[in-house]
Parts: structure tokens; C-alpha cells; sequence
């Protein structure tokens, strides 16, 4: 099954009427990553048909209004719908704070437990046996991360004509060869390798939230599948981004291009872009295979 | 100008594709007051051409999540947009400490003043040249309040007849009389009342907030123009309605009834209740002039 990316928030700082607030949904294999969280995800998640269920953990780039306020609805929403499965929550340590506060004020307890863990520098934030989340530190305002998903390397290719040239008949021991293990058939045994090629590289997707133009992004994402870039200005506000924590579109490809990403995706836009032709172009002249994010984009990873 | 009431959100604790959380927009000449701020009020302005910029006041009916998590992303769109008007929040004690913490997490300042409005039983919140809103307390969970928004009474009919058989020449003396003047003519001395009729009652418009049915209520809503009436169950769930401080639509409309208001408005419906007919029916048949509100109604009250 493909990655999706699913956005569901693409403005910076304030709503249009077209662009909420900051959230992705990053769906595998049925589980749901959210990245960030703004005012509205919850709403986004209902009517993209994404089932709050399935978010097995949420990561906050920083702790700014836009990228947090969707944070206490959806944690009261997966309560009274009576989560019990555990939820993860990365970020900034002030994270904590934040939810235990709101919890205190609110009164709800959640049912189910929290798991805060605290975001840091190249840090696994969460792990399962198909993936792992890292963190790394971006500049903008404060305590401020971006995430690496990255798969576990997947087992290569089986080669089914050798398979049967071994005398491995077709059924479970097929499957347990897939599946890494070592088998016997009749006297003899069959390792994974006999059979398998060689390990295929999982999909690697970085997400840098809000941030001005750093060379180690160029590190982090080399050769990402999929590169979220902070895009909130066009080139000619370069002044303004740089002083602000922000990026334009052009140095968003500019980084794309030297880390060597397959697809540079554009979010994070100012409000006062109604269209993005300027900083569709300035991008593309750059790193050609750049897509610019809207609310309820799906891109699939493949 | 009739005063337009405008339903936000409509959901009751989680949104629904179709109902968000709790909001009602009064316009009132311009001006704007929020009861209750769910998430995704801000959106919902937006979506409906209500401006932000226009928000004078924002009355918290009480401290559960559905109804306050919009309050943080609405403070912080005000001042990305440079606000500087104050603005009154009126609510439970713990408003407060809510928006306190808030700011310090996210470190945005607002540039303009808050002022925090304690809300209390029969207090005046808040009050301008042309109304008032009163706080009550009501039954739910905690602190909680409803509101009476009430007109000041309104000059009464200008005479022309009888201020041309008054001599009074149409024009400047006209307007300073309809004001509530004493202008001179000649000689003569003419009073507002020689030329004007009773004064006129103001409209006046109640919501409950939250609350198991009060027999109070018929007496804070007695003659109200509109009343808008928490109605989260029908009559069927009546126990667990009562048990967890909410009325059902039965309930509504037999206080409506008693206290003589012109319209009744049922809000605040439980996410169960796809289709809205079993609870419109069971309040008609008690109190006819009953209106289901969904997101984006607008009531003009006339």
C-alpha cells in the first residue's frame, strides 16, 4: 500500500476561506501520523473521511497558536468516542504544559494515556516495526523541529523461479521466507538470502514545519521521497522570511535540489497569496518536480 | 436594522460533517457578540462574511471544551490583524486563567486589551448606548452561565402629524426630538413627548447555554423574543439528559411556553440524532413556534 500524505491545513498563521490551519495526516498501512496540529484538523479529518481511531501519535513542530489550537478538540473528541489505545504526542517539552493545562481547565481526564515524548536533536520520537519518526532542530522561534519518517528497509524482491528451483513449494514456507525466516525443506535449509534480493530501501519523507533556510535540511532530507518544505514567501519577501523564521519557495527548492528529494512539496503559504502562480514558478525554475499543497491534497508515495 | 442571530456551530461535545461546535453570532448594527467559542468558530465567520475585526464581546457559557477551544485561534487572528479595540470576554472565574496560559504557552502577546468580565447571577456583563447582557446561572457541570441580551428601550413613534400641527419644521428639530430632545421653536418649548409615543420595548434574547431544564429560566426569558434552549436529547433519553445537566427538546419547549417568548430555538444537538424530526416534533407539539438551528442558519428577529 502506498504512503499518503494528506493535508489538511496549508495557510500560515491566519485561516482563508480556501486554507485552515497547519496539519498533515501521513497514512501507513492504516495507522495515521498527524504533523501538527491547527485549529480545525479534527474537522478536516471528518470530512476527508480519516478516522481519529487510527492516529496512533501526533508530532508538533513548535509551540505557535496555528500549529497547536486543533491539539485539546481532537484529544476531547478521541475521549468521547472512548479511546483506550495509547496516543504519542513529539514536540517542544512546553507540550506537556499545554495539554495539562487544558485538561486541568476542562475538566476531562482523557480515558486513554498520553505519551509526551519530548522532541531533540536527530532523536527517535516514535518507533514501530515498519517506521520510525526522528526529530530534528529547524530555526524559527524558540523550541522548533522538523520530523523524518522513514521505513525500515523492506525485505527484497522473492525470487520465485529460484524458489522452485530450490524444491520450495508454494505456500507458507514461501511466505516465511518473505517474512525473513529460515527454513527447512526436507534436509536441507534455506535461508532468507537463497531466495530473497537484496533489502529495498523504505520511503523516507521529511516534514520541516516552520523554518528559515538551513544548509543541514540539505543533509536531512538527501534523498528523501518526499520533502515539506516551509514555504511562506515568495522570493521577494526574502528579507521578511529570513527575519521572520520563514522560507520562500525559491530556497525551499533550492535545498530540494541539493538533497536530492524526489518531489518538494510547498505548504505553509502566507495569507496574502491568493494565488501561487509567483511561487509556483520560482520553484519550479529550480527543482522542476514541486508541487504546491491545498487543503484536502492527497499525494500518494511511491 | 433587525438584530440577526447566526448559528456557528450546532453540534453538541464533537462535530459532526454537518454541525460544528457550539457558536451563535448577534449582529446588532454592527456590532458583533459571540456566545460560546467552539473550534472553528473563526472559520465559520469567515465561510459566512462575518468579520472578525467587528467581535466586540465574546460570553463563555461555561468551561467544557466544545465551547471554548476556538476562543485561543479567534484571540490570535485578531491580532494578526492588528487589533486594537478591546475586547470584553465575560465568562466563568476560569476564562481567565484559560487565556493566560495560552498566551504564555504561545507566546503571543495580543496587542490589544482584554477585559475579563466575571459572570455572575443577574449581572450585567456588559452594556452600550443601545443594550445590555446579563449573566444568570444555570445547572450543568460547575460554573455556568446563560445570557439575556436585551435591548434598552427605544423612543417612541415620531408624530408627524403632530409635529406640523406643532409648527416644528422638518429637519435638524426633528432628529434632536426623535433623540429624546427638548428643542426650542420660537418661543415655544416642545418636549420628545409631545411628539413622540410611548417608548418601545427592546427585543430581548436569551440562551441558555448548557443546563438541565430550570424553572428559573421561565422567568429570566419571560416574554423574550427568542429564546435559543439547550436540546441535546429527546424526551426519550430525559434521564440521561437530566443526569449529565441537559434538556431535551420536550423540556425546551415547555419552558418556552411558560415564559411566553415569541420563537424558541433548539441547539446543542447529541451527534446520535442524524435526522432532527423525532425532536422538532415533540417540541412543536408543545410550543409551534419552535426552529431547529443548524450551521450557517441566520434568524432575523423582527
Amino acid at each position: 500500500m502506498p504512503i499518503k500524505l494528506v493535508f489538511l491545513g496549508t495557510s500560515a498563521a491566519v485561516p482563508t476561506k480556501e486554507r485552515w490551519l497547519p496539519g498533515i495526516a501521513l497514512v501507513w498501512n492504516g495507522d495515521i501520523l498527524l504533523f501538527d496540529c491547527g485549529e480545525g484538523v479534527q474537522f478536516r479529518l471528518l470530512q476527508l473521511r480519516l478516522s481519529i481511531v487510527k492516529v496512533k501519535a501526533i508530532f508538533i513542530t513548535h509551540m505557535h497558536g496555528d500549529h497547536i489550537f486543533g491539539l485539546p478538540g481532537l484529544i476531547q473528541t478521541m475521549n468521547m468516542y472512548n479511546r483506550e489505545a495509547p496516543l504519542t504526542i513529539a514536540g517542544p517539552k512546553k507540550v506537556v504544559n499545554y495539554i495539562k493545562s487544558i485538561i486541568e481547565i476542562t475538566l476531562y481526564d482523557p480515558g486513554f494515556i498520553i505519551n509526551f515524548v519530548e522532541a531533540g536533536e536527530d532523536r527517535v520520537v516514535y518507533e514501530t516495526k515498519g517506521y520510525t519518526v526522528k526529530s530534528f532542530t529547524v530555526e524559527h522561534y524558540g523550541e522548533c523541529y522538523g520530523y523524518v519518517f522513514e521505513e525500515k528497509p523492506k525485505p527484497g524482491k522473492f525470487n520465485v523461479e529460484k524458489a522452485l528451483k530450490l524444491g520450495i513449494p508454494k505456500g507458507p514456507l514461501w511466505k516465511a521466507l518473505q517474512e525473513g525466516k529460515t527454513v527447512r525443506v526436507g534436509n536441507r535449509i534455506i535461508r532468507p538470502e537463497d531466495v530473497l534480493g537484496p533489502p529495498r530501501r523504505g520511503k523516507k519523507i521529511v516534514y520541516t514545519g516552520d523554518t528559515k533556510p538551513l544548509d543541514k535540511v540539505k543533509k536531512v532530507a538527501k534523498e528523501a521521497d518526499v520533502l515539506i518544505h516551509d514555504s511562506t514567501f515568495s522570493i521577494e519577501l526574502r528579507d521578511k522570511a529570513i527575519e521572520q523564521g520563514h522560507s520562500t519557495a525559491y530556497d525551499a527548492a533550492k535545498i530540494a535540489l541539493e538533497a536530492n528529494v524526489k518531489t518538494l512539496i510547498l505548504t505553509h503559504f502566507s495569507s496574502r497569496y491568493k494565488d501561487l502562480s509567483k511561487l509556483i514558478e520560482e520553484a519550479k525554475s529550480v527543482f522542476p518536480n514541486t508541487v504546491a499543497a491545498y487543503d484536502g491534497m492527497v499525494f500518494e508515495v511511491n
